[in-house]
């Protein structure tokens, strides 16, 4: 896979980029990227790309002409038709299935903006996808992008060390994950469950499964709404109900 | 305001954190940060924060222990009481409104973990808010962190130049934005909207009001139930509805 993307901030990338699981990913050739300032693609006087609005207001709009050229160039630069993402408030909303889609591509375009916002041609002549991380408003499209970027490399196939770890991830498998314990069993007073250091494993297996169950009742009931659940699940939900009462 | 972010890769923050917005904001002391890498508080052997979960399964969980006392230390160079804030998928949906709680705090405490998941303990009686930026599976809290700091500090009394610009963003407004234009009127053949270009005030808020009514009616309909609509919003939902027919 490779990854273009295109903002006035390449150096906020460095860091992320150079971290943790996506340098080691680039380290072993699952994807290659490239930061486009795409300011070096405006043909205005002192390289602008920015305008006032028209029609008036605030903020200041992002003109199409560098946008547009510097899509056509890095797209010349591969045989591979690519995704061009554009990160915006009023993009799809992201998910893991989004992510899982984007990670069978050749080529992704991300296209961070700054300002007010984009001039409309880029959105409705360029761009193949809109993408929103959230319902709350950032700087700029930049941390949008490296979350995107992020989510999709980590399922590359080798990106991660330990491929069981992508799968049991809480939005993998639908539901929020159960809680976790580490040693030491005892920290100053706060104990691990003792079915964990049972070594019984259907028991574990049943605790986890019901705290799974239990949380995303409790914090994210519409996951379950989608959810494909067993018998037991359902036994198990019940018995939550119950308990509450 | 004061942060602090505790992380094992205080290097992935160096990019977001000099840049832009939060590094003006910090220039003009609306808000100081600082980096722990927690793990210089292990107090175990090789400075290890990790551990084999109790009960088997794949991954590491973060120990309990370093994290407790980063956390305390950090908290012993303040006298105002923190919100401290676990970054993981199991959290409390992000939104703007959250965003706007967070910014009327002093100090913030962020907790980015790695691996597969955080100690229980950590959960339960050491955090006061988990926070999950939205429904795909990242390979850490980092980028959630630098999300929900960007999204807080931009809210901050100074931060913005323009503070009109924060009012009438998507999302602050409730709807999503109406689309923007800017210079040339004409790019390549794609021509901006002439009520734009007309100079008439009136006739430009109203196209603005229906193009943000329609662009929310067709891509995020869900906002607009918990939105407060006049008459005339009603009519143009309507007209909007008899024009799909």
């Amino acid at each position: 896979m490779h990854i273009d993307i295109l903002t006035l901030f390449p150096e906020m990338f460095y860091g992320v980029m150079e971290s943790s699981i996506l340098k080691k990913a680039a380290d072993k050739d699952q994807f290659s990227y490239q930061l486009v300032d795409f300011r070096h693609y405006s043909t205005q006087k002192h390289k602008k790309v920015d305008d006032y609005p028209y029609g008036g207001g605030a903020g200041m709009v992002l003109t199409p002409q560098p946008v547009f050229d510097a899509v056509e160039a890095v797209k010349k630069e591969r045989t591979s038709r690519p995704r061009v993402v554009l990160m915006c408030p009023q993009g799809e909303p992201y998910t893991q299935k989004k992510a899982e889609e984007l990670a069978q591509e050749e080529h992704l375009i991300f296209i961070c903006g700054h300002y007010e916002g984009y001039d409309e041609r880029i959105r409705e002549h360029l761009v193949t996808d809109e993408i929103s991380i959230g319902d709350y408003v950032l700087t700029g499209g930049e941390l949008g992008a490296m979350v995107v970027v992020d989510s999709v490399v980590r399922l590359l196939p080798e990106a991660l060390g330990n491929e069981a770890s992508a799968k049991q991830d809480s939005f993998s498998t639908g539901l929020l994950e159960h809680p976790h314990y580490t040693r030491p069993a005892d920290f100053r007073g706060m104990k691990a469950p003792e079915v964990l250091l049972s070594g019984n494993h259907a028991n574990i297996e049943a605790w986890r499964r019901k705290e799974s169950l239990r949380r995303t009742a409790e914090r994210r009931p519409d996951l379950l709404e989608n959810q494909p659940l067993d018998t037991t699940d359902k036994e198990i939900l019940q018995e939550l109900k119950n308990d509450e009462k």
